[in-house]
């Protein structure tokens, strides 16, 4: 694999497309602002000279916002039309198991000779920049073995989660489920420490110290307790994230009550205008249901 | 402080009493089971004698099952009125803040003189055995300051939770509210990876590899996904901590839908004969609602 077209300059898309030009891949950049695609590639590039590059290409990179995203960009823009013989479609975005299955299924009937792998990753815009992503890879194993390199260069870790499709995300959904219930019990239990007049940052030393310790308390804790400030992932992240976890869960019928309550948090603090907040500011839904805020 | 008399010599108190006294101490032990106070003292002790040396000792520690264990030793087998002028009472069990101020006030309505400090501890029988306790310690400051060699010698670390009793044991529900919400967290998000066909160890090391990593999920995770074994700590006791938790909640008005969550289900586990089994087995209840079971 040489040549790789990558869909998506975004916070997490540039750094990964960038990453993997350094690497030695040539990659030609795909983004619905013009202007972003133009910096990345160093010049404008027709539709013409696009669809001309993306016959040439082994794989098309997505890493864009949501499934519709996904199917825009491949049904409706031409992207499955236009890709070379036997490319690969490498889907890193974060959507739901069932969407991922479709999709698959969809590019499938269209054109059997195309592979396409569902390899979402998490590790955040830090990750990406680092090439420190852990990517979660579902798909046939000749794709997963010719993308190995790619993903080399993106990733500290590679897990397989499986050969279906839809694989990749379900274990994607499931460290989402993990990450986004930790922010919420993280909130949880300092704002009950402040109701009970503790101080929270003598609490929060102690139960990073202890048993009760998680990464996202260590991470968001002593955000949750200063003022508003940096923000590094917003709440809608989670809003949406939160909606995939449970997609999956209701999809596979599986009973998550503590990931629904999560979720709903998120989206209490999204409805009440605070989506762009950093995500550790979920303890503000606590303290207003408490009376303190 | 060198007389000490500890009372409750379980799986908590035996070590935590043995420490005391390898530290230089004088311990008499104290336990509803006669065998074990004789194993403890090396002899069988009267009623009398007891009486003769809790006038003696400078602190009490107690370290039982519940709040009406603490009541009973304190006022209906006469630990406040035998204890000498100007003691300690140090009560290291897991109990309500709402119990232990209530316990705190009637100690000073009998007897003013006497010192009473709510001081939890976590770490369980690893951390007691090691001397490497975390202890959250509330009361005036004197006290404090008299009992700190003791709890040099029983803890890694000690919290000075606030000056009120009840804070202590605050904090302690807060520390147990993280430990029981993740190990829910880590069963639901296991049960939702079986479900959706992955293999529980690569999810496992995926998690525990990114953000999604808790001290529970290294710590109970393997434990889920294994065939139930080793019994470390009991689900039953997570009935009751998180029991302490949302008594806390209430009493201080605080919203905690994840601890009263996981609080039910562990209820569940204990209700349907699950109580005794390690706590890690909590997935159980998480496969019988998925007809996974």
């Amino acid at each position: 694999m040489e040549k790789i077209a990558f869909a998506g300059l975004g916070a997490m898309g540039w750094p990964m497309a960038s990453r993997l030009k350094e690497g030695g891949f040539q990659v030609h950049g795909i983004d619905a602002l013009e202007q972003r695609a133009i910096d990345f590639n160093g010049q404008a590039i027709s539709t013409e000279e696009e669809s001309r590059y993306l016959v040439r290409c082994e794989a098309l990179f997505l890493m864009v916002v949501n499934a519709d995203q996904v199917r825009s960009l491949l049904f409706e823009m031409g992207g499955v039309e236009s890709l070379g013989q036997d490319a690969c479609i490498v889907q890193m975005s974060t959507i739901s198991p069932e969407d991922a299955a479709a999709i698959s299924r969809d590019v499938a009937a269209m054109r059997p000779d195309l592979r396409y792998l569902d390899a979402p990753v998490s590790g955040g815009v830090v990750g990406a920049r680092a090439g420190e992503l852990t990517i979660m890879a579902a798909g046939a194993e000749d794709a997963l073995a010719e993308c190995r390199p790619a993903f080399e260069v993106l990733g500290k870790a590679v897990y397989e989660a499986g050969q279906q499709p839809g694989q990749g995300a379900a274990m994607k959904a499931v460290n989402q489920l993990l990450c986004g219930v930790h922010i919420a019990a993280a909130a949880e239990a300092l704002a009950l420490a402040e109701q009970n007049g503790i101080d929270a940052s003598l609490m929060l030393s102690m139960v990073n110290g202890s048993s009760a310790s998680s990464w996202m308390l260590k991470d968001r804790g002593p955000r949750m307790i200063a003022e508003p400030g940096d923000v590094t992932s917003v709440i809608d992240i989670f809003c949406k994230d939160m909606g995939i976890v449970c997609d999956a869960a209701k999809a596979s019928r599986a009973f998550t009550p503590l990931a629904e309550t999560a979720r709903q948090l998120f989206v209490s603090s999204s409805q009440r205008g605070e989506g762009k907040l950093d995500d550790s500011q979920l303890i503000r839904t606590y303290r207003l249901l408490n009376g303190s805020a």
